[in-house]
């Protein structure tokens, strides 16, 4: 398979970039193809301004979904754009890895994912009907294709549980596992997160390296996350509620958009 | 009162920029005294790395956390984060103004948290020991001042209500509103929230401005967001999970971290 690893930490001699290393050696052991983009070493662009708009007229309201929508279907999106895109309809995989910075990405890959995906290629896909709200949430440009994140944080992994006070890492994740993957179409893989990763000694890595070697060994045969598809009829079109019935009674929340193989009502 | 309001849209001729004069015009006739920082005019740095800690020895190693840690004891932080961290001690209350870009701020909002949120101001801040693990969760630098989010989404509301596909917007905003704001010690005030912008007339616009207005005139009276204080006794220390019994049998997720006003078993 063909791989695109997007890596946003800032030093190459981190733990980030230890286990960055020992899974591309894994893939490429494995006998996939790897390309990655770094985004620090890129010097990648973080934030969306006219800057990314070159045929905007200097004095145009700017309005970055509009010029997106121009730009992607004119051909007018900026270069480091056009050939992120390129990696991401190249690779089967998708992973994106980062250290977990205030609850959510490090903004260098928000930026990312606010550039990259324009419009028409990850959001304003498809056509909106009575049985169709576009093609997102499970179909989409990358429909077919795998993603999965590889997580570090510092917190204890009981900080991140069901109970515990940062919020079921599950549930902080959702917006990206959900919001950004599977929205254009990714079939999302459980996420590989690494907790405490300031107090890793030799034996601790060594195993962390090992179960990330396992999942990249697993990256094909891994079942994806049960994400409900908006057009597979779970949802009421054009509200996009969850229907009556669907989800057991007590499930609040992101939770509700997992399969739970319960029947609308 | 003295209002910081930090401004992440790039277009001053967008709705958030209107929404935004709207707010401002509106705590000024109210007598408060107001800053903003207006990311994009400002030409905000969006991601942290190297650049921003004078002080590492070129061949040092580059940790984050660490080098936030020195830089900000030693005073070596750059100006424009020392800038930002002095509006936030100056002001009483923080208001995050930004549209909802994949279901979280944008990158150079993200950014300003990254790099303005330095060790020893935002976090690791405090004692740990049986009884305390660091003033964080409604203790901290900021306790004492509120906070609030203003945010506009093109998105149906329904697509964000509890049983929406988006998520509901409550656990989409409980990142930033728990992880970012509440974590330092602001009381969080519920959020100002304009769904389908895209769409909005001139009557749209003038009930929301209204709206919004009103939220200005209540910002001392408003009753904040009821999370749980990491110190206050709901969590064990150190796993930080909350005791059984409180949170009713039925909520999961994020909901948990609400005061529901349930006892302890």
């Amino acid at each position: 398979m063909k791989i695109l690893l997007v890596f946003a930490h800032p030093e190459p001699r981190s733990l980030n970039g230890a286990l960055r290393d020992v899974a591309v050696a894994e893939l490429k052991a494995q006998g996939h193809e790897v390309q990655i983009s770094d985004l620090h070493a890129q010097g990648w662009k973080s934030q969306i301004d006219r800057a990314d708009f070159p045929a905007l007229a200097p004095d145009a309201r700017f309005d970055p979904s509009a010029a997106s929508a121009a730009a992607f279907a004119d051909g007018g999106l900026t270069a480091d754009v056009k050939a992120e895109q390129d990696k991401l309809l190249w690779a089967d995989v998708l992973i994106l890895q980062f250290p977990l910075w205030w609850f959510t990405m490090p903004a260098i890959l928000k930026g990312w994912v606010d550039r990259v995906y324009a419009y028409g290629f990850a959001y304003g896909v498809g056509e909106h009907s009575n049985t169709r709200w576009g093609d997102r949430y499970g179909e989409g440009t990358f429909a077919g294709k795998r993603a999965m994140l590889i997580v570090t944080t510092g917190g204890w992994e009981e900080h991140y549980s069901a109970r515990g006070i940062n919020g079921p890492i599950d549930d902080l994740l959702f917006p990206i596992q959900h919001g950004i993957l599977f929205y254009p179409g990714y079939e999302v893989l459980p996420p590989f997160v690494s907790y405490r990763v300031q107090r890793l000694d030799a034996a601790g890595f060594a195993q962390e390296a090992e179960r990330l070697r396992e999942r990249m060994r697993t990256l094909a045969s891994t079942t994806p996350l049960p994400f409900r598809r908006q057009n597979g009829g779970d949802y009421l079109i054009p509200g996009m509620q969850l229907r009556p019935g669907l989800g057991a009674q007590d499930t609040t929340g992101f939770a509700l958009h997992l399969d739970d193989g319960s029947e609308p009502a």
